[in-house]
């Protein structure tokens, strides 16, 4: 039987000791091990990582904390639009849903997306109407209210700023301020099988307008998996991870240049991006059941557990293990 | 001074000796050479690449044989929604739109983008609403009306089909009627400066809904320049071409694999995604002036002028030059 492996994030950004006090840290810490436990019983009771995926991003969006589902920051016109993709590394299958409204868990109609749409990515509007038809539940606003993501949009909302989910952090154009963080979820997971699965969701950026979509449901950019190289899950500043493809990268740089995972992971994120200007990192697994965690901000929230008796909650730090 | 090197494409497909008469193959070469001309003229004239690609897909939107702007298909609501993309290979910076309407030349609006937007991607009306502070006109739906297209729609909007862009052609979900084309237009330039771009543009499927979106305005997938390595523009099946990244593929396997652009086409197109079951065909060209067409499918309306004298229009045949 493979080693299989769950790995999850909740965003990165500038996460440095200090910055939560112990209630915080312990409602982060509580957060990220329930979601972590949620993916990984499906792995321990022979599941698929496609599912152990979807578990644990469904936990992670029913969380306020984290800007996905539930905690979804407000767009410029007060609503929450809602970017997902999923995406299966045995067969290269995939969907994803971007500027969806009310949707509890937008990883679930990615999912639904892949499995019944015969299409990839479905937007806006007609994301919802694929909804409906597909017997999903609709939210009402108020489920995504949220008393600091309010604040921070009132803050804002009559500038031309759009804030990366901290109050103290605006960006207008591409100048950002390095005080930010990302609040993307994602996982990644290996099953015993050895197949291999990546998922990304997010709320996008406070105040954002025109309908913008960011890396997280863009195969190949925010998300990617494939068994023959691995999975990834991203969060950072999306338009960078745009302009670099990182994840897809990542396993081209492994698949025709030989690195390792790590290896492959660091040239991405410890260079490439930072020489473009792009913060954020990422979350990374393979079909051996290893796993990285890479980042060029300060912290990213994440969480590994695997068969091999790894287990790890973290925030801060290095982005070594 | 760098050889400089202009190749469109006006869709691939099940395009054979014998689908048009000598009028309509006539007219297709005379939208293709006048493309051809519009983009070729800003090269000779030390324009960028950039601006050649540009000008070469506005001339093919303006013409109603392709489905791309004025041409471009109705949606099972009766509308038409469009996606462009375009990226510059220098500097990788890149601008995109996706599901825009009344927009007369989306790859304009998506040029907009990447130089005023501080995103890379817009969506549905937002993108609309960008396009009106950016001071955009706004065509009628009347512009976008062309009765070969209406009726191609009128025959199957009480259906679930969808089509691509070919009377006879329906889709349903992932069983493709081999016998369709794809009229999404597309450009790629090298300047004499050495730098490179790559543009795409398209009005997707007849009768799609729920907001689909393909890969041309997907970086990565549909549309990629990088003067490292390329500059791609694809047409084709596009849920395939997402799955497989397709433009960044190509260039991964010529930096990390060091694969001419030619081999790199190739292993794309000819194997990879035909092994997947997609079909379609793309366009590249890389810094020294050096270009290709490939397509897996029995034709692709192309075209290629550069000032090493190479000049050609074509419709039918191998993949090859």
């Amino acid at each position: 039987m493979n080693n299989y492996t769950l790995v999850i994030h909740g965003g990165a950004g500038n996460i440095h000791p200090g910055m939560m006090d112990a209630a915080l840290e312990k409602e982060y810490q509580l957060a990220l091990q329930t979601a972590l436990n949620k993916g990984y019983q499906v792995l321990e009771q022979k599941g698929t990582a496609l599912d152990a995926v979807a578990a644990a991003i469904v936990a992670l969006e029913n969380n306020p904390l984290f800007n996905a589902g539930k905690g979804s920051v407000f767009t410029k016109k007060g609503l929450h639009e809602m970017d997902a993709c999923i995406m299966n590394g045995a067969d290269l299958q995939t969907g994803a849903v971007a500027g969806v409204r009310n949707i509890q868990n937008p990883i679930l109609l990615a999912k639904e997306v892949m499995l019944h749409s015969g299409h990839v990515l479905l937007s806006g509007n007609g994301a919802s109407e694929f909804a409906m038809s597909r017997g999903f539940a609709f939210m009402p606003d108020d489920y995504f209210y949220n008393k600091e993501r309010y604040d921070q949009w009132v803050d804002i909302r009559d500038t031309d700023f759009y804030q990366l989910d901290h109050k103290d952090d605006n960006l207008k154009g591409t100048a950002p301020n390095p005080d930010y963080k990302f609040g993307t979820v994602g996982a990644v997971a290996c099953d015993h099988q050895g197949h291999i699965a990546a998922g990304t969701s997010t709320g996008g950026m406070t105040n954002k307008r025109f309908g913008r979509i960011g890396d997280s449901p863009i195969v190949g950019a925010g998300t990617y998996a494939n068994d023959a190289t691995c999975a990834i899950s991203c969060t950072g500043h999306g338009e960078y991870f745009l302009r670099a493809v990182v994840a897809h990268d990542i396993a081209c740089l492994i698949e025709y240049k030989g690195l390792s995972l790590k290896a492959a992971c660091e040239v991405v994120v410890l260079d490439k991006l930072k020489k473009m200007g792009g913060e954020g990192g990422l979350i990374a697994v393979n079909a051996a059941g290893d796993y990285e965690f890479c980042f060029n901000s300060a912290g990213m929230y994440r969480a590994v557990k695997s068969s091999k008796g790894e287990e790890l909650v973290a925030y801060y730090g290095q982005a070594s293990k």
